[in-house]
């Protein structure tokens, strides 16, 4: 199995993390180390990475050292606050270039706002930014991200903070044969099995933070979640039969793939 | 977590598999031990464990001293051929009493006769044999073979060798809920992440074996497995998060298992 | 479109519907209009025809002369039960043969005790009944009941009361295909898509209640399902496109039904 | 119920028709009498209303008397093709003001391009036509579609020509609930049922056409869609019954549409 590389640097986890939700930063800590994580995504706007001083920062637990801080911009509606946004991160994380980029475009459903986050992102490529994108499974809207530099196209599941599952795996496997960069599910995924799903569609990673959080037990979630992404990423390498609806039946279901 | 307990017999894995379809013995041999199964199940019908003295004996391959060997009545489809076919095993395998009962009712779909399966597991534990007993997925018919006696019920997902997954999950559910036995989801399992999710509603285990021998690389199948029902294992034990529309959703999903 | 046929009566409605849970007798009597059936199901154990001299009676309302009376054993946990109340329906319908059986092995899902089921239908066609049989929606059960001579089989979409639809698309396309007498889906629709469905799939007709009963309004559900009938009917019928994951995929997702 | 009103027009029928892939004209003709639809689109750039003088005109067939024509953008892949294309039908037709717009992403999917639509679509509205839009399924650009003035927003179901059904019935349900002006699924509905679930979602209409013209009787299937449309539309009105694990279930499945 090849490594994930994002943004040059190489990656044996293909699980990605948030920062949100838990309980104290013990546990967030606690939570983050087993996961297997190395890339850990932190919503700038919610969460103190040194701009308040006086207060807990995170990268007294999540050190910089260890992880790749991914600085995003969650809550942010508008292309001039999610690249404000960025900027700042640049600022905060002493010239760090890489960040994950989300314009939201409903409060209800979280969903982004696609042509704001086209906008977006090429105005931080051009400002410099390694730019993964937070996107909804639309095909068409993937490519045209990954067209404007985006080094890695991050398409939900589901809405953000549902845990409902892969809602439409056709479109993410479409995103998946169509793209020359990192695919990366986004968003939606609720328990093990859901991670595996993506992996098995042949996405490069998975990206959660509220199906962890949130669970009952989050360390015991995130060593789940790890086991879940390894499984689905071997499967996918392994090649997994065929459908077919009885072993005796002459044709496979080719073509289904889910 | 609390190991899985069949016949007395403490476990670690709870991933059982099957010997068929492999090229050779050299890739059965392979593919299990990647598989990291302690519990490997025999077609004694189908396969040499002794009873063709200058043949290749599985055995050698298996050995019963590293693993649990689970004669099983694969190819019966009368209540009498079953019984005789694990006395066959328990001569063979000297005095062993653990079997796996199989009677089928139907070539094309290799669903069981659930009336003969019945009255077979009845003789069978007369008999002192320690059945664990292929089903379909009826919640009551679970609980009758429970109640004649059975160590543990093992609903199919989907048919035998179609790797449609798992198809009716509200049914395995309440046969999880209603069991005093170990529940091991048997037949159907196509991919890891089919694994995952038997095993986060509540499965004591898997057994498969079309999906590991038949896919393109079956020891990295082999091992996705293993991480599959372990990823699925630990998301049940963790308690996942609510399902929700979205997350602002001021309820979620209640009793949506699926 | 050939008519269905049930013991040597033609019918042109597919849709049965059943009398439980209404508000009252007049809105009975109109959600049944509504749903153009012509075969009505009635609980012995829990509806008047007669037992009670007086009571309300529902033939008043439901018309022996207008409709066909398809006397069921709902209720019944035993063979005895199952065979006494078909017994006491003849009896109070001056001789008439055709019922409908159900034993049912659980309080909690109202799934049917396919063991019980079969012994009794054994029984009643012996004694010169026309049996119409609730069941599972396991092929191998299916085909049991067809062989013990019922003259109809009826499986389960989902538990009885649950609205869920059909759970498990292949086993009732496979029933479908295996059978030489009608299949009628019984139990577990909850809307108009619900019965196209079943019908799309092959089956010869729908019977329902909770779904219509437990509408908001009752007598436009009755309307609603009377047409979905015929939808999926028709559809199946007319022989749909193939499936494929865009327009110009070059081979159709042959073999998948769902 | 209300009828249906596009454009201060007012419709009794709720499903909308194309006239692509038929046989000839007379099956075109036959099928969309068969469907009761009011209301046909045309794909300017292959269908003859007229451009080309000495050729089959698919007006004499279906008369701007007695449907209403609806033009569409068919095989436009740019802004300015779309907009020119609305521009000859209006010219074609008389000064017809009302056109569904497509602006094309991918030749693969037939998704279209979300941001070049939203595009063509203002242009269109300041130019004084009545524009319907065909759009993918993401709430917050069916909601800015309908903020530059769109009269209906018509989200696909699945890529055309698929045949697929709702791939992401939350996201229709999301824009339904989210609508001030019709919503109409458009595009990969495959047979009689997902019409129907389209219709139960809250939809205001359905447009098609592979589903009907690549049936094996185009006519047969054109009148089961007419009711499978109507059945939904009745099942929506009449609020379904809630979804439960089983009848004696303490609390339904709330919120669960799928």
């Amino acid at each position: 199995d090849d490594p994930l590389v994002i943004a040059g640097r190489t990656y044996r986890s293909r699980l990605l993390v948030g920062t949100g939700k838990y309980k104290d930063l013990a546990e967030t800590k606690a939570a983050i180390e087993a996961s297997g994580a190395e890339i850990v995504t932190v919503a700038i706007r919610r969460t103190n990475i040194g701009q308040h001083a006086d207060e807990p920062n995170l990268l007294d637990v999540i050190s910089p050292e260890k992880y790749t801080i991914l600085p995003n911009t969650a809550g942010c509606y508008t292309v001039a606050d999610a690249v404000r946004t960025c900027q700042l991160a640049r600022e905060l994380l002493g010239g760090h270039r890489l960040v994950k980029l989300e314009v939201l475009g409903d409060e209800k459903t979280l969903y982004p706002d696609v042509v704001a986050t086209l906008e977006a992102a090429r105005i931080l490529v051009d400002d410099g930014f390694e730019v993964m994108v937070y996107t909804n499974d639309d095909p068409v809207v993937a490519k045209k991200l990954e067209d404007v530099g985006c080094i890695a196209v991050m398409p939900l599941a589901a809405p953000i903070g549902s845990g409902l599952g892969i809602r439409n795996p056709y479109n993410i496997r479409t995103i998946v044969e169509n793209a020359s960069v990192p695919i990366l599910v986004d968003a939606g995924v609720g328990t093990a099995s859901d991670a595996a799903v993506a992996m098995e569609l042949g996405c490069d990673g998975v990206l959660m933070n509220t199906a962890i959080a949130e669970a009952k037990n989050p360390v015991l979630m995130a060593e789940a979640m790890k086991l879940g992404v390894e499984a689905g990423r071997k499967a996918y390498l392994a090649g997994r039969m065929p459908r077919r609806r009885y072993a005796s039946a002459s044709s496979p279901l080719d073509g289904t793939f889910f």
